[in-house]
């Protein structure tokens, strides 16, 4: 189990731990924001916290794809897979600038 | 107490709830997200779930904002408080729309 997930990923993200902080973070923020459209805020208000949620998100996106970039990336090209990564990472971009 | 709130928002929206389900929803979807960066899996597959996350809270938005101009915008502008309403919305919109 150990070695198979090592095949899959045997390397360690350099800002992993300071992304999965900031999604918590952000679980946090929208948490706080259904709470306040639950108990009828201004929908103005609601809505200036949806957008920050929205900007915490692409903060969040962007440090997630520059690691993504310096180590998956520059390591699979090394080890001649760029195809198969390439291919990932072209359909996640696809999928998130819109 | 009450009053007072009943003065600030006497009226009731009427996707409130459905919306605050919805933001629940995303909340989980964002929860699960986070806990598969902590699990290490693939870049590409975390960006495509960040990025459903954001379409997901780009339609809550829409829901609130069309629930907010059939209810508050409508009202304020037969009461003529819409000078303060319209600001609000304007600011909101402003920082939503990228």
């Amino acid at each position: 189990m150990t070695e198979n997930q090592e095949h899959k990923h045997d390397h360690e993200h350099k800002h992993r731990k300071q992304i999965v902080n900031r999604l918590a973070r952000i679980e946090g923020h929208l948490r706080a924001t259904k709470e306040m459209t639950a108990a009828g805020r201004d929908c103005s208000e609601i809505l200036l916290q949806i957008a920050a949620v929205q900007k915490a998100l692409d903060n969040a996106a962007k440090l997630l794809l520059k690691d993504h970039l310096e180590s998956c990336v520059v390591k699979a090209i090394h080890n001649g897979n760029e195809e198969q990564v390439l291919s990932a990472l072209n359909k996640a971009l696809d999928n998130y600038i819109r």
